[in-house]
C-alpha cells in the first residue's frame, strides 16, 4: 500500500494533469476571444469540447474518489488538504447530476447563448423564452440535487459566493437600496449638473493605451507575467499564475471605456498574479470567489480610478497622452464629469452609484424564478416595472431590458449578486486598509505599491486557501456590512453634488 | 463484433482525440513564439510536455494497434486507409525505440538546445560537443532500430523526405554543385556589381506590413483562415486547416527580411490552407513532406518574389508603401540588388544561388557522422574547410560556422536535404506549370489566383494522401531532376550578371 506521502505525490501529479488541460483550454479561450481567424472557430470549438470533457471525466473519476477518500482526513500538507476539499466539492456537485442530464444541459447552454444573441439583436424575448424556461427548470433541478438549508436559491449562490445566503442578501440589499435611492433623489434635485460632453474628444487608441499602461505600471501589474490585447468584450484571464492576461475595447471618442476598463481588469489580474505560487497546478490557484474578485477590480477602478486625489495627482500625466482638447478642461469639471450619476438602462454602462440597483433587480427576479414565484414569460414586464421603480427609467425594448445580459443564457443563476457583494467587500477592505496606509498619500506619490502589497498580504496570496467570508472576517474582523459602501458613496456624492 | 464501418467511425473518433491535443499543443507553440509573457513560459512548457506525452501514448497504444490490424486491409474508405498507414508508420517508428531510451532522448533534446544556445552565444563548440556526440549516437541507434536498405542515413532521411535516399542525393547534389560553382565563379569575375546599399532606407514596420499584406492578398492567402504576427524566428504554423498562421521579423533598415520572409511563409501557408478539408482531424491534414513544403515557400519567394516580371509590374505598388528614398531608385538597379549573389557565412542569409551549397555542406557532414566516418570533435574544422572549398569564405568563429543552426541541437539529422530538394521540386513544378499557365502574364495581372489554383489542384489538396515522390511523378511525369533548377539559375544569373 502507498504511504500518505506517496499518495500526496500521486494526487499532485493527477491535479497537474487536470491543470495541464485546463491551461490549454484557457489559452484557447483567450485566443478565441482575441486572435483567432473566424474560419478557425468551428474546429477549435470541437477541441474545447473534447478537452473539457476530459477534465470533467478526471474530476468525477473513481481515481479521484480514491484520492479524496485516502487523503481527506490523513494528509498533513495544508495545500493538499484544501485541494482535496475543493476536489470533493467539484466531485459531489458533478456526481449528483445524472450524466445524461448534464450532457443535455451543456448542449442547451451553448444553444441558448446563440438564441439569446439572436433574440437580443431582434429585441424579441419570445425567441429566447422557451430556452430560458428550460434553463431555469434545470437550475431548479440541480439546486435540489445539490441541496440547501433555507432557500433553494442558496444552492446556486453557493457556486459563486460560498457562505452567502438569501437571508444575508435580503438583509443587506434593501438597506443599500434605501440609502442609494435617497441619495439618487437628492442628486437629481441638485443644481450641480456635470458636463460629460467635455470628456469626448478624439483620443487615439495608442495614446489611450500608453496612458493606461503607465497607470498599470504604477499599480504593479507585471507585464512580464501578462499582456494587454484588444477584444470586443473585455476580460481578465489566468492561463497560469505567471501568465495573467487582460483585454480591453477602445472607443476613440470616449476614453472612459478603455481607461476605466483596463484599470478594472488589471484589478482582477493583480489578484491572480499575486497568488502564492506554491498553489500553481492545484485547483486553489485562482481567486476564491466572484465577489472577492470583483472587490479587487472595483477597488482599483472606483476607489482609485474615480477618486479625486488620483485625478488631482494624475491629471497632468493624463494630459501628457490626451488630445489637446483636455488642455482647456478644468480638473474640477473633469472630475465631476467622470463621476456623473445618471440612471440608465444598461448595467455595464451604469455609474458607480446606480450600479448596485441594476444588480438588485436581477437578484430579485432570479431568486423569484428559482423559487417558482414568477414565470419566465412575465420577466420582460417585471423587469421594466422594477427599472421604473428602482431607477426611474424604462427600456424602450427588451434589448435594452431583460435581454441585455448573457448570464442567464449561459445558465448562470446566482452570479449577479457577486457584483454588488464585491463592491461592499471593497469598501470594507478600503476602510480597513486606511488604518495602516495613508491611501491618499500613496496615490499622490504615483507608486501604488503599498496598496498592492496590502491587498496581496491580506487577500491575493491565499487564492482559494480561504473562503470569501473567512477572508472578509480575517481582514476586517466582521461579516458583510453594507455601511462602508453606503458611507463611501454618500460622502463622495454629497461633495460632488453639493448636497 | 463491430462492423468495418463502425470501426471506421471509432477510429475516426480516436484520431479526432489525438488531433484535439495536437491542436492545443500547436496553439501553445504559436503562443510561446509570439505572445507569451516571459514568466509564463516555464509552467507552459510543462503543459506541452504533458500533452505531448498523451499524444505519444495514444499513438503507440494497444488500442491503436487494434485499429490498425482491423482496418489495414479491410476499410474501403480511402482517407481512413491512408490514415491507417500513416498511423502504422508512426506506431512502428515509436514502438521500435525502447521506452526508456525515448524518454532519455527527449530530455537530451531539450537540454541540448539550451546548451547549444549558450555555446553559440559564447562561440564555444566544446560546450556543445558532448551533447552532440550523444545526439549522434542516439540517431545511429534509432536508425538501426528503424532499419534501411542501403545507407544508414536513409533511415533518418525517411523521416523528412520518404522515398529519397543517399543514392539519389549523391547523384544529384554533385551535379548541382558543379553547375553552381561554375556559375558562381563567373559571377565573381563579372563586371556587374549590384549595389545593395540602395535597398537600405528607413522603412517603417507598418508600411512593410501593408505592402506585404497587399502581396499576400494577391497570392490568395486567406486572412479569415490565418493571421500575421511578429516573432524573432519567422515560421508558418497550422493550428487547424482554417487557422494557418504566419509570422515575420521586421528590420526597419532592410525591408528584405520581412517582405521576402512573409512571401516565403505565405507559400507554406497556402499549401496548408488549401488541403482538402475532408482530411481535417486525421494525420493526413498537413503537407506531405519537408521538401514539398519547401518547394511551395521557395516557389513564391524566389520564382515570384525575386522575379523580374514581378518587380516590373509591382515596383509601383512597392513604392506606394516604401519610403521616399525609393522614388530615386531605378527599377533595374533595384532588381539587381535584390538578386545580388555573394557567398556568405550564414545559411539563412544566403542568396538563392549559393543557398544550395550551404545545404550540401551540412548534408555531407551529417551523412558522414551517421555513417561513423567522421567524429563530432572534428566538425568545426571540417565545416570551415568545406566553407572555404564550396563558398570561398571562412567563419571567424564557430558561431558563424558549425554552431549557426539549431537543427542538430534538436536531434534533427536528415532534415537539411529537404531545403535543397524543395528548391529542385519547385523548379520542376514551375516548368510544368508553364505548360498550362502563362506565368508572366498572371504575375503582371496582379491576381495570382491561377498559379495558386494550379498548385492546389496538383499539390496542396492532397495533404499527406500522396507521398512526395508520387506527387512529383504525378505532376511532372519524372523523378527528381536537378536540371530545371540549374537551368533556371543559369539563365537568370547570366542575364543579371551579363555572363
Amino acid at each position: 500500500m502507498a504511504t500518505i506521502s506517496e499518495m500526496d505525490k500521486e494526487f499532485k501529479d493527477y491535479l497537474k494533469e487536470i491543470n495541464a488541460m485546463r491551461e490549454a483550454v484557457t489559452l484557447i479561450q483567450w485566443d478565441l476571444r482575441t486572435k483567432i481567424p473566424k474560419k478557425g472557430v468551428e474546429q477549435r470549438s470541437e477541441v474545447v469540447g473534447y478537452l473539457s470533457q476530459k477534465i470533467h471525466q478526471m474530476q468525477v473519476s473513481d481515481k479521484m474518489k480514491a484520492f479524496i477518500d485516502a487523503l481527506k482526513d490523513n494528509t498533513e500538507d495544508e495545500i493538499i488538504q484544501k485541494s482535496v476539499l475543493e476536489c470533493l466539492d467539484t466531485y459531489e456537485k458533478n456526481r449528483k447530476i445524472p450524466e445524461d442530464e448534464y450532457r443535455e444541459y451543456v448542449m442547451l447552454q451553448s444553444k441558448s447563448e446563440a438564441v439569446w444573441q439572436e433574440a437580443r439583436n431582434k429585441a424579441d424575448f419570445s425567441l429566447f423564452q422557451p430556452y430560458l424556461e428550460k434553463l431555469v427548470a434545470y437550475n431548479i433541478k440541480f439546486a435540489n440535487y445539490w441541496g440547501y438549508k433555507e432557500n433553494i436559491y442558496d444552492a446556486l449562490l453557493n457556486n459563486y459566493e460560498p457562505g452567502v445566503t438569501v437571508k444575508t442578501l435580503d438583509e443587506v440589499f434593501p438597506k443599500v437600496r434605501k440609502s442609494l435611492s435617497e441619495l439618487l433623489q437628492k442628486i437629481q434635485q441638485s443644481s450641480v449638473k456635470p458636463n460629460t460632453d467635455l470628456l469626448t474628444a478624439h483620443f487615439p487608441k495608442q495614446a489611450q493605451e500608453a496612458f493606461s499602461v503607465e497607470i498599470l505600471n504604477r499599480m504593479g501589474y507585471d507585464f512580464d507575467a501578462g499582456r494587454l490585447d484588444d477584444t470586443i468584450h473585455p476580460f481578465e484571464i489566468t492561463i497560469n499564475l505567471n501568465d495573467v492576461r487582460i483585454t480591453t475595447r477602445y472607443d476613440e471618442q470616449d476614453f472612459r471605456m478603455a481607461v476605466f476598463g483596463i484599470i478594472h481588469e488589471a484589478g482582477h489580474a493583480l489578484y491572480e498574479q499575486n497568488i502564492d505560487k506554491r498553489l500553481e497546478g492545484t485547483p486553489l490557484a485562482s481567486g476564491t470567489s466572484m465577489g472577492i474578485h470583483e472587490s479587487q477590480s472595483l477597488f482599483w477602478e472606483n476607489f482609485l480610478g474615480r477618486n479625486n486625489v488620483f485625478w488631482e495627482s494624475h491629471y497632468d500625466v493624463f494630459k501628457k497622452y490626451a488630445p489637446q482638447h483636455f488642455a482647456q478642461v478644468d480638473l474640477h469639471d473633469f472630475y465631476q464629469a467622470v463621476n456623473e450619476v445618471k440612471p440608465s438602462l444598461i448595467r455595464i454602462e451604469a455609474d458607480e452609484l446606480t450600479y448596485p440597483l441594476h444588480i438588485m433587480i436581477r437578484y430579485e427576479l432570479e431568486k423569484a424564478l428559482i423559487n417558482g414565484e414568477i414565470e419566465v414569460k412575465d420577466l420582460p414586464q417585471l423587469w421594466n416595472e422594477k427599472m421604473v421603480e428602482y431607477l426611474g427609467v424604462e427600456p424602450p425594448t427588451d434589448k435594452e431590458g431583460v435581454l441585455q445580459d448573457i448570464h442567464w443564457a449561459g445558465g448562470d443563476f446566482g452570479y449577479f449578486p457577486s457584483y454588488a457583494l464585491g463592491y461592499m467587500y471593497a469598501a470594507q477592505f478600503k476602510d480597513k486598509m486606511s488604518e495602516s496606509i495613508q491611501i491618499d498619500e500613496v496615490i499622490k506619490s504615483g507608486d501604488f505599491a503599498p496598496i498592492r502589497k496590502w491587498l496581496t498580504e491580506n487577500i491575493h496570496q491565499y487564492g482559494k486557501m480561504k473562503k470569501p467570508l473567512d477572508i472578509l472576517k480575517d481582514v476586517t474582523g466582521e461579516g458583510l456590512n453594507p455601511d462602508y459602501l453606503i458611507n463611501y458613496l454618500t460622502s463622495k456624492y454629497r461633495e460632488i453634488y453639493k448636497l
